[in-house]
């Protein structure tokens, strides 16, 4: 790898990206005191609001009112019934005050009843479709740059890149590849339950109507335990969702936590503490703490998509 | 990857390494009408009976027995207190009438309480030590070398091979490396449960003494959805256990199942039907049915070990 190249020219100089540098430079010096062999380089990255843009509303959510819209021909009591009236009748306030048991109705009416690959490829073609309001691109093109470059750098330096979101396992998988290069092999989520079923000599399996587990949290170091059966080395998040799985990773000797910081209102978003979603207070206050390095996206972006 | 070698050198001329490679030929091709792009060649592999020898009982099962006689000194009052006196008392029908209940207990006393690092190097240097009871070598010796071979040719053919085990995930990934090649983040199998831990600012996991997901029956195709997200197109078992995912793996077309029979008690075991370790019933009938490739140790190879 010549070392002149800057794989991160999308960030601009300052403390963080020096940080950022020094560490994989430090991990991949053989002979170094702090050399990790390649294998267990693993890195995790939480996807909304990491990788991506999360706001006004979590990209699944948008597919979620377009299924909903899409599949309301074939339900026309939807119109009458909640939570359905309130995303056909698009009532803003309604749709942020939907209850656990509310989403959960709404993952079933459209997450389930399909395999798991007509469900990618349902989500994969919405994709194709689907434009962010503000930014009126593709939701594909509302992958950060820096982060994108980022993924990049590691992977040339031998790590291999995760996704731990606390979205769904299967929309994530829809466009993880195209968009981050990284397979759905290397894609950790929430899930929800899959049945096997036997149509005659043929097996498939059948998403059910039932949430399997819930990768946020403290479920995200949980997950990358028993999915990868690692300590991660690198770990990147923007949200309290995200607190354990960088203080796990960071609790690994050399292990290295970013937290990234929307600060930008200009340019993307602005927000932390008080937000609904991507709620980042903890976080904020444990990486300040203990010095993690901490992204403005302001200061330390060049570009933001 | 030249024509000449043959990878199987330690399979026997004869139908079953014949379809063996006229399949993985066929998925190579180029052009052909069955090619399968690189990373969709998923191959799965059940490990105890098919890669390594289960009998007399489980490799895992001895590691148990160990555990509890090195863990007794601790503990005195197991000498009176059931399943543990059985095992210190080696009453070898008590043994084998264990209850679910009393499995549990012992996954309990010998799995829990170490992070997930410490118990696979528990595991691992348990293995250092141990000898299978009849063939007085290694357990790790106990892989079957054809199906090293097996997995070495699909490798070579650019397949990504997996582990999906009944067995617990952390014991095989205290192995899978060294002895398969294959690393733990391919790694798939039962599971207990983690808890995440704060330790002033040191984030652990600590193994909790409750069981979490069953690898078996249809929990392995739904695992495999689940950890992979792609559909196999290869698999291997021995079992009724393994009898989903040979039909969910046989569903995909091209796909290919491959049955191992335990037809060789002069040079290892003979059982299926009637066996409490490895019983194999229905799959054989389903796979007779469907003629998938059903291997007969004794016939397709030339040596086991």
């Amino acid at each position: 790898l010549p070392q002149s190249r800057d794989h991160l020219a999308s960030w601009n100089p300052g403390p963080t990206k020096e940080a950022i540098v020094e560490f994989v430079n430090t991990v991949t010096t053989e002979g170094g005191p702090a050399f990790v062999p390649k294998q267990e380089r693993v890195a995790v990255f939480d996807n909304d609001g990491t990788l991506w843009c999360e706001k006004p509303y979590y990209t699944q959510l948008a597919f979620v009112l377009d299924r909903v819209r899409a599949l309301s021909e074939d339900h026309p009591a939807w119109r009458h019934e909640e939570p359905f009236a309130a995303i056909l009748q698009r009532n803003r306030e309604r749709l942020s005050q939907f209850t656990e048991h509310e989403a959960s109705a709404l993952v079933a009416a459209t997450h389930a009843g399909l395999t798991p690959e007509e469900f990618r490829r349902t989500a994969g073609n919405w994709l194709e479709g689907a434009r962010h309001p503000r930014f009126q691109h593709s939701y594909k093109q509302c992958a950060f740059r820096p982060m994108l470059d980022l993924l990049e750098y590691l992977r040339a330096n031998d790590f291999k890149t995760y996704i731990v979101s606390g979205g769904a396992i299967d929309f994530v998988r829809a466009f993880s590849d195209e968009v981050y290069g990284i397979p759905p092999e290397q894609v950790l989520g929430s899930s929800i339950m899959n049945r096997f079923e036997l149509r005659g000599d043929h097996a498939i399996l059948v998403r059910e109507p039932e949430v399997g587990s819930i990768d946020e949290g403290e479920g995200k170091p949980i997950n990358i335990e028993r999915h990868i059966g690692r300590h991660p080395i690198f770990a990147a998040g923007n949200s309290d969702g995200d607190l354990q799985m960088l203080q796990y990773t960071a609790s690994r000797k050399p292990g290295f936590s970013l937290l990234v910081h929307h600060d930008d209102e200009a340019r993307e978003y602005a927000y932390d503490r008080r937000s609904r979603v991507g709620r980042l207070d903890d976080a904020l206050r444990v990486a300040t703490e203990n010095r993690w390095p901490i992204v403005s996206m302001r200061a330390d972006w060049k570009v933001i998509f």
